[in-house]
């Protein structure tokens, strides 16, 4: 790493200890976590890892000279005026354990070429993919990156009470599912819905409506998104010569 | 592999096809893929991998003598009678590329010890974790399954499509989501819903409701899910001294 800047880290949560971690580890000159009040003395750029709503006044604490950054996810750099800005998100789950960012994407943006470029450089340092996302798109950005993740979790949690069965036994079929989906997406789509089985989606549901009623709405939702899946991969399918 | 027992299979579907070569693979003495009238001759034991709605036909077509088994996830013993039955259900998704059965769970379940003891066997000779699964249970059992890798592509596909970023960004993601989930349950959650943070999930909503509002209906089932699992990973931790 040749980067000749340091990066201040402002917010000693997760994702501030997980950056300033990685960071560190990546021969990167960084500083931190420091706290919310933190002015930015002797830095060339002040990372901001605090919840979405404290961007603005955390902002506002740093002095003017260093840029200023943000790695939130649905905020756009307006949080950040009047500083010269940049936003770094990665595309990664932090748990208490922390989080790998080596191959997760990063989307990136700035205010100037030179504040896109050091997020740029910060994200290739950890070995993340960065992507530009604009302003205007990183609220559906953000509910996409959550609905991947966040809802997989309520997804899987349901799905193994209904199966009854535990986590471990059904590990190896969801990661083949991930895999077949990134690999193929909507053709990644098999079970008694694709196969257009009716009969034994109708014993599915009669199933959940018995022992899991709550669950039934969550069940109707889904199976409706996924014949469009199914849909959509069947015309695609009709496509290629028979 | 010490099996004596020579082994039909019935079906050339993709689940025929994938264990014939998998169980000849493990040295297990193999016969198949058969068509749907095979009656069974000089073998000891007959596994259907037929569409569910055809098993009690093609269980009809074999004479009296070898162990009849199916392989669907749904579908109770007695759709096999009046044969000595068994039942092998790989929790594995089988694609068009074939499916890799080994560490995958399996359903089994026999009409007498001698046949859930070959279900076992079977089971173990291609490397699975043998479960039992009783016939009451079985619709729930599958209707779980489907939830967990059927659904998921689903999600995933709806999600990608919110998130506007490629399928390759994501899967480091996804991944992630998944291995936490695996390891820790409902604790795994993160996110804005497992923060509390009601402004980014209110911004989120806003913006499927403008760019997908075809989705509306699955995210508010889902964040309501999520809202629910983070009441119960909140409340199991509540009772973790502070």
């Amino acid at each position: 790493m040749k980067m000749q800047q340091t990066i201040a880290i402002v917010g000693g949560g997760r994702m501030g200890r997980a950056l300033t971690d990685a960071l560190s580890a990546a021969g990167v000159r960084v500083t931190g976590p420091h706290g919310r009040g933190f002015a930015g003395a002797d830095v060339d750029a002040v990372l901001l890892c605090v919840p979405d709503g404290q961007i603005a006044a955390a902002a506002a604490a740093v002095a003017r000279g260093p840029l200023v950054g943000h790695c939130s996810g649905a905020t756009g750099l307006d949080a950040l005026a009047p500083h010269e800005a940049f936003a770094l998100h990665p595309l990664m789950t932090i748990t208490h354990r922390g989080g790998d960012f080596r191959d997760a994407g990063a989307a990136v943006a700035g205010s100037s070429d030179r504040a896109l470029a050091l997020a740029t450089e910060l994200a290739r340092a950890l070995g993340m993919r960065p992507f530009e996302i604009a302003d205007e798109d990183r609220a559906a950005y953000h509910a996409g990156a959550a609905m991947a993740s966040n809802f997989l979790v309520a997804l899987e949690s349901a799905a193994q009470r209904v199966a009854g069965v535990d986590r471990e036994l059904l590990a190896p079929l969801i990661r083949a599912a991930v895999e077949t989906w990134v690999a193929e997406g909507d053709a990644a789509l098999t079970g008694p819905i694709a196969r257009g089985d009716e009969e034994t989606v109708a014993r599915h549901r009669e199933a959940i409506a018995e022992q899991a009623p709550e669950l039934l709405a969550l069940y109707e939702v889904l199976a409706e998104a996924t014949r469009e899946v199914a849909a959509r991969a069947g015309s695609e399918g009709a496509e290629v010569p028979a």
